[in-house]
């Protein structure tokens, strides 16, 4: 209950880091940042806080020090390896957050890298970050945070400061479980980023108009965050601004499928979405908005030659594009929840987590506590929602026309396959099935 | 025993059916030709052939007609729906050989028109062939042919003049088996088109010079009828000549997934290899060679960013690519001869078609009786080949590598991902398993 709040080191003002920063800021933090990209520094002096021209320079006497930087390598590079890291110039007792998307495997390893430097002193807190850059700025970010009870005793207000209240998520299993809770969450993202360029190409492709489409969609079943969040930049001719860069969901779906890999875990969908993630880079789209992926879907629209779909109607052609949405949404989140309970996660924290972060959508919502169930092995009583049928039926309609219409569904149809797969692993139970059901591809 | 060789009309004188007819003339037959476009005619008829102005002036009092169009619609049209078509001309008892790619639904559906027309006493032979312009003209295609018995025996002759001795399949199972097992072979083809530029897409961003390196792929255990058949063309800078436009294999995959979605089957292998088709027309293809999907693979080499696989030696490099390449073609096997069951098609005689035919390759010589064995319920004795977590083992390291270099593998990571549904199928199964086992995937 001082009142003096103590003083704070950050390193890393990135598009998330700086909103971030300037909250403490604004908080009123003594903050000293650290970035090393000389203008950013400028701008976060302007906006009152403090620089450093290193990392050590950054975090000297200061307890609490926050770590954004983009990458593994970054982390290791500003805390441990690179030109005066910080580790060695924290105080005793310091409690280091990190911040960034990174591999389970690194964290739990730089939690060991301290105590062979004999910095077993420090206490780090994994707390990756969702929401993006607006409401980092806010300080309402989602949180997730893993570490021994000390230090996130310790680092609980820290950790407050940055989120909302409702989406502060303390995961038990200590350091790394926030970034295996993180990954799941991505996986989300990561098929859902895509879905929205995949869901409109489609639209366009089938002749709809795309604004009052897209407003029909956000206002059906196939409601997806991501969707609503693109979607105006989706519209915009140049995919302007750039919120959240290609390379940065690249990023995170590659640590998704190589943790993935590592465990022998199946990640159909993810590892779909990964390889036309990887073709947008190809055609040099990786420093652009990923909504602008799109254009993977829609060029050679008009080209392609004589096609002619079946639907005629803009109601029935709408109904294509919920349908395949609908499809995709019930695969990734079966992909999402199956993964953390692979990684021993608390189903419903991941649930609540996921629904109230960027990876929510109605479809997550019907049936991701069936999904939960079914993981561990409870028996569903009721079923919520549409049926497995009714749900795979939708989503062939919509890949059979985009077959006539010769335009790529990547994972649409993926999803197909899915339930599919999942028709002859459910073969057991009879009459329809919640759709929650194609979770068992995964071996559930 | 006669002397005289009877009359043949011949409809459809495109890449294939040109060599095909043309054959027919050098073995002395009488052969009028009938093609929607006029300068085909004309070298037809400086081939030796004559010509007629419609199908029903071509068909006229010839007992035998070869039908050889591209698509099932086209057929429709000659046959019966266009302008003075075929069939209401044709004499009676005459033999209709149906040589084009068709569904096996659109077959068996002609059968049935026939009949409805008043037509029962044509005999139907469903006939459709592989092996490229070159067979064709050489009389040494593959066909696979299916029809009554009375049917099969009057036709005979023509489908051996067209035929390489040891490639003229007797399909079981009547009017639609022939088309049904030309599918199942496609199945290879549309994945291992597509692998041939994935894989050599993937040995270009590794660094590989693609000279020497396929070279080395041809004399490995990654061997493919279509890799070898495509590596020249590939090879040229202007993907010349066209020999199989991106079109035809595009038509082919739609027969395929088209079919299997009819029938609730997955085909996870060849669903992916239609998406990425699909982006190919998109980027205008599709009158190109199939081997210039290499620049969907390709394209952005060198400007992705900074990206370091870790494969150093050629010898490191050679051994990615080849694992790639083989862990494709034993999803793909196992994909086309798990078709093939649920198809109700001899498997023994798939496989020794598939073998001998453009789906031919290594891995399936290697595997795919035992993968017959698995889809009839039979034990498999000894094992053939590596095992299945050696192949999976190459494969996955391939995909990594990828992942690094930050390079699209749209078939390998599927084929990974089938590895690792298969393992967790095939979990009863102690120590090592055989490959073939992968097949377990497809419900077996």
């Amino acid at each position: 209950m001082a009142d003096a709040k103590p003083d704070i080191s950050f390193i890393g003002l990135g598009a998330m880091g700086f909103g971030m920063a300037t909250n403490l800021v604004k908080q009123g933090y003594k903050v000293t940042g650290f970035d090393v990209w000389q203008p950013t520094l400028e701008r976060f002096q302007a906006a009152g806080g403090g620089t450093a021209t290193t990392p050590a320079e950054a975090v000297k006497d200061k307890v609490y020090c926050v770590c954004m930087v983009a990458t593994a390598q970054q982390a290791q590079a500003v805390l441990i390896e690179g030109d005066s890291p910080a580790v060695p110039a924290l105080p005793r007792g310091a409690i280091l957050l990190l911040c960034s998307t990174v591999p389970c495997a690194y964290v739990q390893g730089l939690d060991k890298q301290l105590v062979e430097l004999g910095r077993g002193d420090i206490r780090l807190i994994d707390a990756p970050v969702s929401g993006g850059a607006g409401r980092a700025a806010d300080g309402t970010l989602s949180i997730m945070a893993g570490g021994s009870d000390d230090a996130i005793e310790k680092g609980r207000f820290l950790l407050q400061e940055m989120s909302d209240p409702k989406k502060l998520y303390i995961v038990k299993g200590g350091v790394g479980a926030g970034s295996n809770m993180k990954m799941c969450h991505q996986v989300l993202a990561a098929n859902q980023i895509l879905a929205a360029s995949e869901g409109l190409g489609f639209a366009s492709h089938l002749g709809l108009e795309l604004e009052p489409a897209s407003q029909a969609i956000l206002k059906s079943d196939a409601w997806a965050w991501m969707f609503e969040n693109r979607l105006p930049r989706m519209l915009d001719p140049e995919f302007k601004p750039v919120a959240s860069a290609l390379s940065i969901i690249v990023k995170d779906t590659s640590i998704i499928t190589s943790e993935a890999r590592r465990a022998g875990f199946p990640t159909p969908m993810t590892s779909t979405a990964e390889q036309v993630y990887f073709s947008g880079l190809g055609r040099g789209y990786g420093p652009d908005d990923d909504s602008s992926l799109i254009r993977l879907y829609t060029e050679g629209k008009g080209k392609i030659g004589p096609v002619k779909g079946l639907a005629e109607s803009d109601e029935s052609k709408l109904a294509l594009v919920v349908g395949l949405f609908k499809g995709i949404y019930l695969c990734s989140a079966a992909e999402a929840i199956a993964f953390a309970h692979k990684c021993n996660l608390d189903l419903d924290q991941v649930f609540d987590l996921c629904i109230n972060a960027a990876g929510g959508s109605t479809m997550l919502q019907t049936v991701g506590l069936d999904m939960a169930k079914l993981c561990r092995g409870e028996q569903l009583s009721t079923r919520s929602g549409e049926g497995f049928k009714e749900v795979a039926r939708q989503l062939q309609a919509a890949v059979e026309e985009a077959q006539r219409l010769k335009v790529p569904v990547y994972l649409g149809s993926q999803a197909l396959t899915l339930t599919r797969l999942a028709r002859k692993l459910a073969s057991q139970a009879t009459g329809d099935i919640s759709s929650a059901f194609v979770t068992k591809v995964w071996g559930i």
